[in-house]
């Protein structure tokens, strides 16, 4: 068969599974959660710190982040297992000034020391209009708009990142060095869902391609490269070594380099060239009071204006709206919330082996 | 003539003026520093401050970034002229905290007001650990890069953004609203030059497409939209109401976006809705010591090993090495300072008719 030929079939298989998807059966976001959270209290969790992780993963899907839903449990079991992740493990304030502090995770979930990041950087800012927090000892925290989500519903701003084990060449390289490494930042609004912007520094998340896996189909080309550094469209050459791409090319790679050297060699955490285990995070989270310079009516009104200005722009061939950062996920999560989740087969026959392993009733 | 043959040309054109460049004479950094200075006390602004603009202009060029250099003295003896730049205004703070400030440029040159902002903020840092220095009524700072490097040189870790006028298109969008609104951030290193990344939220600085009006050169494609929202590879469209595009699609869009609201609605300078006047930047920078949570030693170790450890990836076919942020600019500079800096017989021209206006000898 030519290249071509392969190519156009390939593409057709894609489209065929996705348009399968939507006849599948969905599953209830309840029922994820209820049994992600047995699953990981079967595999030691406290019941309260997996009711968290449970919620925290469900809402990855809910938002349409699969990648950073329930997707992630085979991996947590196993790393509760070989003692990566330490259920119950004390969240510890290692150092702490009227503006920053730094947590000590101690290696228990990366959801619980990311929560509690959040809430000291909140208090922390109240206070003294601004505060920088940051987390070592962490496990991998999931969506990181969930935290700054926090913030800005609280009424403050939000910028936060993670640096992650490596799986993205940096611009012009052949092999994996850099994270994921996402930015998040969160603007509070009046009578409206924040702005949220959450973004791995990467093409796409890792999970967007691992996900992918087994599955059949194939991911877009300028995603990822093959363990020789040639560009593939087979999400199982990422699992074999392969890397990926950075996003908007140098200026991307150019920001994760510095999300890790922020998250990584600033907090103690570790930099790409020394993170030690699989699903680690360094964790840098920025919080400030809207109301340091101008009166906290004055920038939600700047804020609605900026928001207005925007979404009224007359809009480019081939698009049929604008939208600000959030409101995907917003959208997924009003959809998915009615409808139910799409688990893929891979994933459902993982997650039922992980619930026969720990005797809990599958979703 | 046919489409293609047509864009042959123009490739074929565009190439042959790049080559020309190099057969072109070239100005020394130091006639064009003089040059600046006098010109700009001609126009009115005071000898420290003419030579301080100067020099931030030159370093523009001399960095490789044309786009912030002298190719900015029309615009700024014009800004002068009506009013919207006034030399030698007052610098104050306008709010002032341990860990925060607000500096109101009183419409003085952009680069005088960012100076001061990082002045303020280097202080502030070192003694409360972190500093938000933010300005408003400030004009077109030029390149951030120069500042950031002010605090990396210190010793400190910076990030610097400014929200600038309508120029950039949201995600989808036919039509400007947002600004090029570039990031900033500077890492300091032992031995080394800083690790500097300076980048636009667009996919290149306004001057970049500008320097191009009236040269004959086209741009690349997927740079700009002519004013019906059309992509087109004619620099003069953008002059004429088009727009450029996000840098990395809708990520570059969201990130330009939350510069416009951290810089523009937190600050008080105003957002892209408003933004009153040309070549205006509302001003947002961060510093931190970076000894807040390791040692400073244990931090430059860090990213030394982070930096190393990037740069030995192996090659990409078609790349021939890999850079660090910052980098380019060192050699540019480099060879720039040596060599001297080629002005385009346009900007020649410009300048040579405001010498001629202000009685300076032309450069």
């Amino acid at each position: 068969m030519s290249k071509a030929l392969i190519r156009r079939f390939n593409t057709f298989y894609s489209s065929f599974l996705q348009q399968l998807e939507s006849i599948m059966p969905l599953i209830p976001s309840d029922k994820l959660r209820l049994f992600s959270e047995r699953l990981l209290v079967a595999a030691g969790a406290p019941a309260e710190d997996a009711k968290h992780v449970a919620d925290s993963l469900v809402m990855g899907n809910l938002t349409g982040h699969d990648s950073h839903g329930i997707n992630m449990l085979p991996a947590y079991i196993k790393r509760i297992k070989i003692g990566v992740i330490k259920p119950g493990a004390k969240v510890e304030l290692a150092r702490d000034a009227p503006a920053y502090a730094m947590i000590n995770g101690n290696w228990n979930f990366g959801q619980i020391v990311a929560t509690y990041v959040m809430e000291v950087a909140i208090k922390k800012a109240s206070s003294s209009g601004l505060a920088l927090v940051c987390a070592f000892n962490c496990n991998h925290a999931g969506r990181l708009g969930e935290y700054c989500l926090t913030a800005a519903n609280s009424g403050l701003i939000a910028m936060m990142m993670v640096n992650s084990p490596p799986s993205v060449v940096p611009w012009g390289g052949a092999q994996r060095r850099l994270g994921t490494n996402p930015i998040c930042i969160a603007i509070p609004r009046k009578g409206e869902k924040p702005i949220l912007l959450d973004m791995a520094t990467s093409i796409v998340a890792n999970g967007k391609v691992s996900l992918k896996v087994g599955t059949g189909e194939r991911i877009p080309e300028g995603w990822i490269l093959d363990p020789n550094g040639k560009p593939s469209t087979k999400p199982e050459d990422f699992d074999r070594g392969g890397a990926m791409l950075p996003f908007g090319t140098y200026k991307g790679y150019g920001l994760g380099l510095m999300v890790d050297i922020l998250c990584g060699a600033f907090t103690g955490s570790g930099g790409c060239n020394r993170i030690p285990k699989d699903g680690i995070n360094g964790v840098f989270a920025l919080v400030m009071k809207p109301d340091l310079f101008v009166s906290g009516d004055e920038f939600l009104s700047s804020v609605d204006e900026i928001a207005r200005h925007v979404l009224n722009t007359p809009l480019q061939k081939g698009f049929s709206e604008i939208l600000l950062p959030g409101q995907p996920e917003e959208r997924a999560m009003e959809k998915r919330s009615r409808e139910g989740i799409f688990v893929h087969d891979v994933l459902l026959t993982k997650l039922k082996n992980a619930a026969a392993e720990y005797g809990v009733t599958p979703p």
